[in-house]
């Protein structure tokens, strides 16, 4: 015995499920009712246009309108309007999609139509139970000799329909609003939701005597009809009271999405302000969300502007977005306008492209890091700039310094700095010396600089501070020490005595007489250790538990001060090496708290000694 | 003419919905089809204790299996089973909620059963089609005489039904893998679902013959059967490699709404450690999610632990969380549960309480700044700890410094450090004059330093470096200047010259002979007024433009130094102005750059002078 048969669903329990489940937000409410305004507007046109309709179109605007004593919000179109026989098949029918058979009844005339009048909304209209306990619908039919409907739902699954005198073609939805929702009866709020997500909406909206939206925002319009003015403009309309963009790309694809919008890069001054959800996504001009991560690549969630897209799943999770097919592909897209636009202005405008590179460069290296492909197109246009201000690119700037930063080994070093000022009497030792000293003091510069040791071949990294000025960049060459052996022994232990500090590796070095005559350096390979732990990734340094800091300090044995500590008597021997060492703490920043204090003190007492 | 009818819902169009609106996570699909398992299995269980099922319980473990080549996966449990009828009931009309039926035919017999056996997941089944592209059921049913029934259904909305041979009474779901799912097949990715969201189910769930999870989790039993090790043996098992919890709190309320939960306070050292979302969220032991935000209060998210709550909406969007009252209350009643855990251990062993400071000082705080009723419990257990490492109360700490620390106006002025390093002469300037230094250095001191001064009488907070120290605390004693109002005005003079710096506000000042010879100090109002600008925040204070920063550079008379910078022939004597201004700098933190190399070189050059 085999039966079969149909699934069947319980109405009773589905407007739990559309209150609970459906819509996250109450306020969706009225946009989903506008939408459907508009919706029937654009059909009513759309027939107009085939010669399926030939009456007068008139004014088309969707009046939205409250009545705070009689608890009700109003909805009005002029379009399509329903007979009875329409209002049971598409309202009383749930998840009967109108939009789809209206399609099917025209997708051989015009294709453009059918993009224009899929309604993203199907189940919109239930979404009135959100906020009513009761709700009306008065139609007429655009059709002739029809006669108006008036349909009512009190919010079980009972409703009741009957004929009623209506004298315009179009559709009124009354909301006669529930006692937990009277915040949707203020008209202030209502303008808010109103302004919020049918700001673009392509029908005028009128509330309260005044047209809320702009039928055709930029983004629906073709780059050559606009003006830079234009982009400027709609700009300060998104987000008023912000500094002019630096520049804006307008994205508009057909295939294999449908995908318009404009990506503007802000100017920003520091990551503080760096906010993330400024890009707004629509939906054919309905406002959806400004949560667009997995829509946009996480390093161009910095962008500002909108994306207006029919192809990206609404309502549906984050981990279902980062997978779905379309969202790949737009992600794709997006990534390769950005490239190829900053390579644009690169080539067509270099002195301006540097101009604006404080703005763009944290995220030209986020892209870089977090995306290969970015990487590869962007490697040719990411600037580097010397502490002198100057900018290179990649290849510019291994071309500039090879000749002389070049080690015994053919290795490439490049110096840099992460706080000039900090590292002020490293970056100046380095200079003198004839090397270039790039500035790496932005946020991602310690990724970066990793990523390109290991894209560029033979090129290393170091900190000016990594080493003594002559062992930055080991060469066949060394500085002859005017010491014996048996001197530096002596000086050593005089220094590592007076220093005293199991983390300072006190070492004797002929530097040049000057040199300082004490440096304090660390170490390039333990610092990026140190900064990786600090950091708290490095996958499972935290197992090693914490490493202690260590610093190299190379007494300078060609300095005058070498000689005094080895000849003076023994504490005048002592207190001049600890003042000697105490220069190269305030030289590395480590001279602090009660050593500070000490020393400042000391160093008063002797202005007046 | 009025028609009443009923709002129908067309079929074909609800398995897009399901799988696009109801869940968002496909993985899903495995909670709902183990949770329905474990449901009629405890409805079995309840029946056998109503006395309404006599026969043998037997073994009742539910068994997930997957077969890789078949492509199927299998959920079995040997629960209420259902007949040929009571699936064309149950499985074939959606959102008919088995459930609610059950509850009502025996509700009158027993209540705790009833809130046992309410499933949760009413449309939970077909959930099963966002995975498969054909389920298939096999159940018999517990009930007497009654054959094995066998649907099947290929995710339109057709299904087929038919007797068959099954030897055991329950049910077997077998999902016919889609080829868009292949993850599913991975018995490591079954596993990893299996253990997020099924760890606790109250029915043994086995998958790859082991048992994966615990039937009785520790927060459903009573505190007084547990022990301190069962506490944090479960916290471990939460938390594996974490060091062990402070303390906790034993969460158990049945009225106003269902809760148990046990929240950890984890031991903390410092911010960046700080992780969120460490709350698991349960709803009758199926684990939900860990984005608690909401149902938890802000400061509370830095606990760790679960909570299992059937009255909380799940599946809802954030702002309707916020809103619904359920929630609200939970919220307020976990406030309540951890103000009083932490009141009851300051009064039991406050030298434990004072140990753990470090790591729920900073929550505490976070609390107290955040919920003014928290505040209100918070304010007698609070501590604030002076730089000799010693803890106050509030009311304590005003009664140990109220004697010394009171200005001419009778105000208290507490003083503090931000960083007991860098400000350490000014720390040791206020000790020596016999003032108590507090240290306020963490993150959120500078907002508890201004709730405090709202809150309590009569108290002003300063930092130390706010003012010379004859000045920190206004007395009414001042001290002699050596100086005629000439030489004052002659000096000032001087230094402004040798200083040059428009922010650099020279004055004179007869300070102990003592002192340094030149002192910066930083107003506190200028400096919390650029603080609050630092941190973005300050109520549009960013209309005003940045402020410069704004230094007070005080020149003792009474100094040696000042009779010098007199009496020395001018070139020496701005020399000496200006060392003694670098020495000032420098203990404030301020000799940077390229001042800085010069000083230390210049300081090198006299070693050996």
């Amino acid at each position: 015995m085999q039966e079969k048969g149909s699934i069947s669903i319980h109405t009773e329990n589905i407007f739990p499920i559309i209150k609970k489940f459906l819509y996250s937000d109450h306020e969706i409410f009225l946009r989903e009712l506008v939408s459907n305004a508009v919706d029937a507007t654009q059909k009513l046109k759309s027939l107009g246009q085939l010669g399926e309709f030939k009456g007068e179109l008139g004014e088309l605007k969707v009046k939205v309108s409250v009545n705070k004593e009689a608890r009700t919000i109003t909805i009005s179109d002029r379009g399509l309007g329903m007979t009875a026989e329409e209002i049971k098949k598409y309202i009383n029918q749930i998840a009967f999609s109108g939009a789809t058979e209206f399609v099917e009844q025209y997708k051989e005339k015009d294709t453009a139509a059918k993009d224009q009048i899929i309604g993203q909304f199907g189940l919109g209209f239930y979404s009135a139970f959100m906020v009513a306990d009761n709700v009306e619908i008065f139609s007429k039919s655009y059709k002739d000799n029809t006669e108006g409907a008036h349909w009512t739902c009190d919010g079980s699954t009972e409703f009741s329909l009957e004929t009623t005198d209506k004298a315009d073609r179009g559709t009124d939805v009354v909301l006669h609003v529930a006692a937990d929702s009277d915040e949707f009866l203020e008209p202030a709020r209502l303008r808010t939701i109103l302004t919020k997500y049918c700001k673009f909406l392509p029908i005028e909206i009128e509330f309260e005597g005044e047209v809320i939206n702009q039928t055709q925002p930029i983004w629906a319009k073709q780059p050559s009809e606009l003006t830079d003015e234009d982009y400027t403009k709609f700009y300060q309309e998104l987000y008023p009271f912000s500094e002019p963009p630096l520049f804006w790309i307008h994205l508009n694809v057909d295939y294999p999405f449908n995908l318009t919008g404009i990506l503007y890069f802000p100017k920003v001054k520091d990551e503080l302000q760096f906010s993330r959800n400024k890009i707004q996504l629509y939906s054919r001009q309905v406002f959806i969300t400004d949560e667009v991560k997995d829509v946009v690549p996480e390093f161009l969630m910095l962008l500002h502007g909108v994306i207006d897209s029919p192809d990206i799943p609404l309502n549906v999770s984050r981990s279902f977005l980062q997978a779905d097919a379309a969202v790949k592909k737009i992600n794709t897209y997006i990534t390769k306008k950005v490239a190829d636009k900053l390579a644009e202005l690169y080539r067509k405008d270099r002195a301006g492209f540097e101009e604006k590179w404080s703005d763009i460069g944290l995220f030209v290296k986020y892209g870089m890091l977090s995306d290969d492909k970015f990487y590869d197109k962007a490697k040719d246009f990411v600037l580097l700039q010397n502490t002198a201000g100057k900018f290179f690119t990649l290849s510019e700037y291994q071309e500039f310094v090879q000749a002389n930063q070049k080690d015994k080994n053919e290795q490439t070093v490049v110096l840099y700095t992460t706080d000039a000022e900090a590292q002020h009497g490293f970056v100046q030792a380095a200079l003198d010396r004839g090397y270039d000293v790039l500035k790496l003091d932005a946020v991602l510069d310690s990724h970066f600089i990793g990523q390109l040791e290991q894209k560029l071949e033979k090129v290393t990294f170091k900190r000016v501070d990594a080493d003594t000025i002559g062992k930055l960049i080991e060469k066949e060459e060394t500085t002859e020490s005017v010491l014996s052996d048996d001197d530096k022994t002596k000086l050593q232990e005089l220094f590592s005595k007076a220093i005293s500090n199991p983390q300072m590796h006190v070492q004797v070095e002929a530097l040049s007489p000057q040199d300082a005559p004490v440096i304090i350096t660390v170490p390039e390979f333990m610092r990026r250790m140190k900064d990786m732990q600090r950091a708290g990734g490095g996958g499972g340094m935290q197992m090693f538990g914490s490493l202690p800091d260590s610093y190299t300090v190379s007494v300078n044995a060609n300095h005058p001060v070498a000689q005094r500590v080895l000849s003076a008597e023994d504490e005048a021997s002592q207190k001049l090496a600890r003042q000697a060492f105490d220069l190269a703490l305030l030289a590395q920043g480590l001279l602090k708290g009660e050593a500070l204090t000490a020393f400042v003190k000391r160093s008063a007492d002797l202005l007046t000694a």
